[in-house]
């Protein structure tokens, strides 16, 4: 008898393969396939029109490095059981299963909690459906299995996470800056004290990945149109909860009206189970469409920003705005005359705000190196580490983002 | 002072550029900007996950298309005008701005009328509201230019519609198979008579883009499982507009609900201006969002077939299915008794039916070459050709289809 | 203590890897790095200058897929002992290891024996080297080993040969047309009854790479130019060879004079050692040094054969050429009085012959599709086949070659 | 009548275009022609086995980068003569033309003269041949030119030399890490005082090619083992020097043989024309086979060290060696009782050398960035800079380099 796997082709890395049958039971769960509609990158394909990729595939995609990452630690000797490396697996696919629609763009306009704290929420529900089939991979996604490079897979700086999106998101935006040798680095993967480290060959790889991060932020993430896509997004649904707390009828469907018509905090959000329930029925097509109908709307300000939005005549951003303050006022005082609305409401189209980044972390979970000379090493403790102030400290811009009419 | 151009980073071609003022004025269109929300390729994304790609890049890449090659006939001496120029750029990037949500999926459920109807319609309205910018290029899409080779180009067996989707399905689905030499091709297009012919070198290129489409088909667009998912998308999609005739009340957005209730015909549709405005705020997430809904409709066909959908448990789809007569009866009685529903009702869930493709027609507006020796030969005249039988025939696979439980 | 792993990184498979100790050691024996001196599409880079890759990373490349293969047949649960793996292995690393100088171009030219009877013979002498390492490789190479499909896999009409050199060669060229989905492919690959077979959902993809290798061939290796460059080193080295006969002097390294000044049948080279000693001291350096040198050789003949491949005068090919003898009477007319050469010698400059290519063999080792409904068939008698009369029977082109002065 | 346009396929940049009568003159000269059989990177196929690409390959393409770079400044501007265009084209295509076999291996040890110095005569000598046809070209080579931003494109920190290569090289090493983005840089390459400059908003894909370069000295072009088949080389051809000195006699092609047998200064290289003459017939070819005939010279040293090369047995680099003299003493005892040689040729056998690179230069012709606000600034002047310590200071690693034997 011929052995049924399940096999998917993906742009990215050619064929993967999902033998294990626990895992296309988790894939097919409603809960998983939602993923399917909530876009990895937001609003960045107003930019990057080829950026339509979905958490579903980016998820598929870190649960397939994670086995290749094991596949190459077990060559080297590391022993990992079946049950670890399915558990490991399983906490990749679901790490983001918790994510609000838009990715990080709406996660805390909409509810009062992080999409972490979603995922494990939903992890522990898929646990006690299948009959407690996840206990280890929760224990992996909460950073506490003793072998300490499972958690730090699944998340830590050189995670099967951050090597799947960049990988993919410069693949859909056609952003070469963001390519990274996946592929060597996962060769360079090795275990010590029961940690993760990386050959000492392999640390150009390491830098040029902490690099590509850097750059990917700051040409594509925080692109000033991108950010500008995101604040504006932010906004149309601030204002829309202000209008539902007013009482004022919105056209939404069943999920986001239960959302814009309640204010729940993260431990409400904990303790009711029909708030999840509710949640795991929203994605980007619930904000788009009601975007779409709101465009009529007799709010004022809610209607002008979705038209903006709709017709993508976003706001104007400027990093590092000089006088920052005086820029602020002028802009505020044009736009008032111009859009003829009250001065609380301003904010809605004249702000100022501050990106930020930081591409390593010195501290805490660090990126270790194997040398064969001097034992295991920081990376940024190799001599000519490319990893330096810039990379290592926040970067933090300012800007102001107004309507540019 | 520098001169501004837009430039789109297309993962597909690198940077692309949309140097002219009318181009950019067209794409910021709202009716242009709509087909960001309309997927190339329907459904084919939960067999492909990649493939989340647009309509609204598609239509950039195949205007960049004719931009090049353009470029090649006026290197090899061909006169276009500067006027012509920008209209073949028009026609290729409005030429699928009337496709309904899901492409060719729900073409005919929603309104009884092509898509390129709709697509002329559209056109003659931005002409209107443009003062007559679009004059040249609604008659190089009505196929009524003299210069005919800028027609073939819009809509030919070798027009850059064919190459850009030929091209972007394949990039984004994965499938090698589907990949063409789309710069080879390009380079080898002349013109002779004011007819599109093809240097004699070119035609083991040609040969492999014909052969492409084929592979394209049957591997992908025709692939029994997006097959599946495509019919019972158009049943959903049936079953609503047969509870709305019935006065039922469903879920949906206003411009969804606009369609559900009425019955609207082609020439209905030409007369009545409300008619074009309705659609043309139709886009895929009014469809995902009320299925998503319908999941819980008191009507269980309806509520069934959105279920399927939603957590993809689709029709099973089987290609030649030997004694076909016998194996529908067998099914729909199993079915009947498994979900106990009326025998008019079976027909969402059991039925058959054929699909249907020809890669190369001989007839009609055939592709021609262009030979050093004996003058322009019709491609499937030259010696040791591939385009056979197999490609220049329709080829019609009988399935049945029904629901697998 | 982690094992030691030899990885290679190939641009088109990315990461190669070859833990056996047994292929190590044959890979660094001097007659399998004589490969990297011999160019694998010998003199085509002086059409496509990127084709300058070598049988020896070619060699690896088939070594390889061959491992991915196997992998393939053992998760279909096929039993392949680890003995029949690395002789798998080994045969396709050597399986062109007995090529001549300019891969095909000189295989008849120098000695009067094939390339494969040559590497059966080095395959013994390393065989006895090593101690009896090779002889179930042998085996396979001899297509006499029991499991057929290991045979087929080496030397049949869908071997890691063929799958290494298609994707390679229009890698290296650039040549789109000759892509193929091998990852596709080798996953479709299974085995009935011994014999290799492909799954039915596979047969697209067997039919693209059956078309991709016909057009490579006449757009490629028999690309008039390229035939032309072969045509003119096979002549440079006969006219070597009757000077050489004549006792005529010219310069050349040692071993390359060693077959200048010997006829070597068949019989006398498998039964004199040194022959095949001296012969793998041969590879393409050898050929361009001595043909730089005889630019200025006294025979007027070399000379000017040389300088034309030198400067890249290449002859004039031209395919299918209306009445041939007329135009070849003709062009020796011209040729004869400008060069002012003896009758007996203007066939060096102008000549006829035919190229011939058959891109698949209906008869013998044919390719098998294992369907769900009717068992094992033919590809040709798949409903829809492409491979019809055009690519299973010989196309024959006649050609007339002359200088171009 | 179709103009004839000379299309060359290559595989990194798709096809590239010749259309200038005079760069085709150019290209099918024999000095041009000469670089097919330059390796580009030497030796590094050893290490690497798809680098056989060649410095005509290269040649091409750094001229074609040239012809887009105008291009893109023409779109912004910038007035450039047809004139201009031709010689800035010429001058890239022939930047290279002086490389000695084996690219910079072999630079200082065949002759006393640097590469450049030699492509300078070759140009000169072309000129004179063509009716002066290189004027502007060897001014903008000579870094003459008042249209500084030519000269700059030609050699300086951001030339099409450095663009080309880091392409090239990735592509055909399969070093993922050398990726650039080529084409956003042209895209963002402007004209300011004359003088290349970058806009802002492509100071990301700048850092990225400084970093991509450093990366590719470390990983692939200083590897301990392409460094140490250098060495090997160098070492073998100042033996081979040194026993010609000695009046040995050496196997060797004629042009080989002349620079064998005489010491030429660079002085007497511009002074007697005959040195160029044979210069220009000495490529990879000469060295290879002349290298495998010494493996069997009666010299001990010269034949130990060929037999090493042909066969792969490698020196054995240590980067960073802890206690450098106690090591390099200690290699040298042994390997001189193993080897039984004399004192003064231990050197050829166990020696130390330093490794030298510096990404960035921060004096001189510096990377110029235009801002939106703060007009032209250096690059290392922009907040955030990546260019930092580590890219701008000389990077040097000491070595022991020994047989491991």
């Amino acid at each position: 008898m011929s052995i049924k796997v399940k096999i998917i082709n993906d742009p990215v890395y050619g064929f993967i393969r999902f033998p294990e049958r626990e895992l296309m039971q988790l894939i097919d769960h409603a809960w998983f396939q939602r993923l399917r509609h909530i876009k990895q990158m937001g609003l960045a394909h107003l930019v990057y029109p080829g950026a339509t990729h979905t958490r579903f595939h980016h998820s598929l995609g870190a649960c397939h490095l994670m086995g290749k990452a094991l596949d190459e630690l077990q060559t080297k000797g590391v022993v990992i059981s079946e049950e670890d490396r399915l558990a490991a697996r399983i906490a990749a696919l679901l790490h983001d299963v918790g994510h609000a629609p838009f990715s990080h763009s709406l996660e805390h306009t909409l509810v009062g909690i992080s999409h972490e704290k979603i995922s494990r929420l939903v992890m522990q529900k898929m646990d006690t459906e299948t009959g407690g089939m996840l206990g280890r991979a929760m224990q992996i996604f909460d950073n506490a299995c003793p072998q300490k490079y499972l958690n730090q897979l699944v998340s830590g700086q050189l995670d099967v996470d951050r090597m799947d999106y960049l990988n993919r998101d410069s693949f859909y935006t056609g952003v070469s800056e963001g390519v990274i040798g996946y592929d060597r680095i996962l060769q360079m993967l090795t275990v010590r004290d029961n940690e993760l480290a990386v050959e000492e060959k392999g640390v150009y790889s390491i830098e040029k990945f902490i690099i590509a991060r850097y750059i990917m932020y700051w040409q594509v993430y925080l692109h000033k149109t991108v950010l500008s896509a995101e604040l504006l997004l932010i906004n149309i649904l601030k204002r829309a909860k202000q209008l539902a707390g007013q009482g004022k009828e919105l056209f939404a469907t069943p999920a986001l009206s239960y959302f814009l018509y309640r204010n729940i905090s993260e431990k409400a959000f904990i303790n009711e189970p029909e708030h999840l329930n509710q949640f795991c029925m929203l994605d980007d097509n619930d904000i788009m469409v009601s975007i779409k109908v709101w465009q009529t709307h007799e709010d004022k300000v809610l209607s002008t920003l979705c038209k903006m939005l709709i017709l993508r005549k976003l706001y104007k951003v400027v990093y590092n705005p000089g006088s920052l303050a005086r820029n602020l006022r002028q802009k505020k005082d044009e736009v008032k005359s111009a859009l003829k609305i009250d001065d609380e409401l301003i904010e809605y189209f004249v702000f100022s705000g501050v990106a930020t980044n930081r591409s390593y972390h010195t501290s805490g979970d660090v990126i270790k190196i194997e040398t064969k000379e001097a034992g295991v090493k920081k990376i940024t403790e190799m001599e000519d580490s490319l990893v330096n102030q810039t990379l290592a400290h926040d970067i933090q811009k300012k800007y102001i983002c107004f309507v540019p009419f």
